[in-house]
């Protein structure tokens, strides 16, 4: 049993808990949670490199895997980042979720995010996605880290089956989903077209901003088509999550 | 100047940011930010109580109102809730703010929060509701309090623009409302109806639910209708604010 927070595999947690960078060199992020840990081993083995269960968890309820690490519990406690833990962590590989440029073009519904920083945000719109039917996510390399704690808990387990990869160049990428065939629908608040009256087309991509200055000139440019969600009152802009949502949601 | 984190005003500021108890006692609660409370204090004037700037603030941008109260900006910053504050805070009255519940039974679009307890989705609901064109908005006693400081933020501006109140009895309240000749739409996982296929009428009411458990059977058993929202993948719900804000957009 690792009983140390100083142990070099707890260490090694907590670093990809904390740092980018650290995840990237590693290949690997984190993902808490019983059901979907179990899940992950049962459908998803190739994904899974570690799993971590705490004392407690071992003796209630035994191994989700035969070589999984037990750790004292304070010390696993030491570095879940949700608040109520339920004892059991994976280190998870990152590198078979990032699809290829290429095989996401194919899809029929693609959203694009350029720039959405706030780790919430990004987790809830990879949630909403995935209930909405979009079938690819494209995101900016300004985009915040889709492996880092905040994201992964928020997606509440669909970033494990939307299929996403990030863009070096997020002009090229849109240049090449129009080629493809999609029409290509960015949410501006000064857009021409209320999505409202804006039948969408059925291969189609849509572009949602950064939360603070919206989809950027360039690749607002590149749009078939800039459209606007309705807004009364004084409201200037909707959260980057929502407008997503009922853009994704709108037929 | 105000030049000490013991004195008296500044351990009241703390507070009220700190205590859903203190806000009621003072039936007071905090506001941040210098665009919204530049608008509070010409537009809403009988809303606020005391304005307070940094040091800074005071130099650069003049005083928002006579008498404002000057404050050195390390204290000041000691009790602003925001990361990046920008050196001036106001208090702010609840009691306006309050509506009754026949005063907002009137309305035609109604929106019922059943204890929403994160307060940034309760925030958002509150940005998106004055977007969408909500008219009134009725909270459970176990919605989170709306006057805590990340609720008052995430609404960017719209909780003194969108009338609120507290019910006392939620279960009443929603009866009351039927009896209006509102239509009750309750969003629920085992709805009946597919909210795309329907309609909703123009005098209507939606009842949102709590994050974990939904809408509870007492409150579901009131409405006349319960619609789903069509989920795909392996989804098992929508964040709240993302669930009321596709209602709250669909005609």
């Amino acid at each position: 049993m690792i009983e140390s927070n100083s142990n070099k595999k707890i260490k090694e947690l907590a670093a990809l808990q904390r740092s980018k960078k650290e995840r990237e060199q590693a290949g690997l992020f984190v993902l808490e949670g019983d059901r979907i840990i179990r899940d992950a081993v049962l459908t998803r083995k190739e994904l899974v490199d570690n799993v971590y269960v705490s004392a407690t968890y071992a003796s209630s309820k035994g191994l989700p895997v035969d070589n999984a690490l037990i750790v004292a519990d304070s010390v696993l406690s030491h570095v879940c980042e949700t608040v109520t833990d339920q004892g059991i962590l994976a280190t998870v590989r990152q590198e078979p979720l990032l699809r290829s440029e290429d095989e996401l073009m194919k899809k029929d519904r693609i959203l694009v995010l350029e720039d959405i920083r706030d780790p919430g945000n990004l987790g809830t719109i990879i949630r909403t996605a995935e209930a909405a039917g979009v079938e690819a996510v494209f995101m900016s390399s300004g985009t915040v880290d889709i492996f880092s704690p905040k994201v992964v808990r928020s997606t509440m387990g669909s970033l494990l089956r939307v299929p996403f990869t990030y863009s070096r160049d997020i002009l090229e990428t849109i240049k090449n989903i129009k080629e493809c065939g999609h029409t290509v629908y960015a949410a501006h608040l000064k857009g021409a077209s209320d999505m409202r009256k804006t039948p969408f087309d059925a291969r189609r991509a849509i572009i949602i901003g950064n939360e603070g200055r919206g989809i950027s000139d360039p690749v607002a440019d590149l749009a078939d088509k800039r459209v606007f969600i309705p807004m009364q009152g004084e409201v200037e802009s909707l959260n980057a999550a929502v407008a997503a949502a009922i853009l994704m949601y709108h037929e």
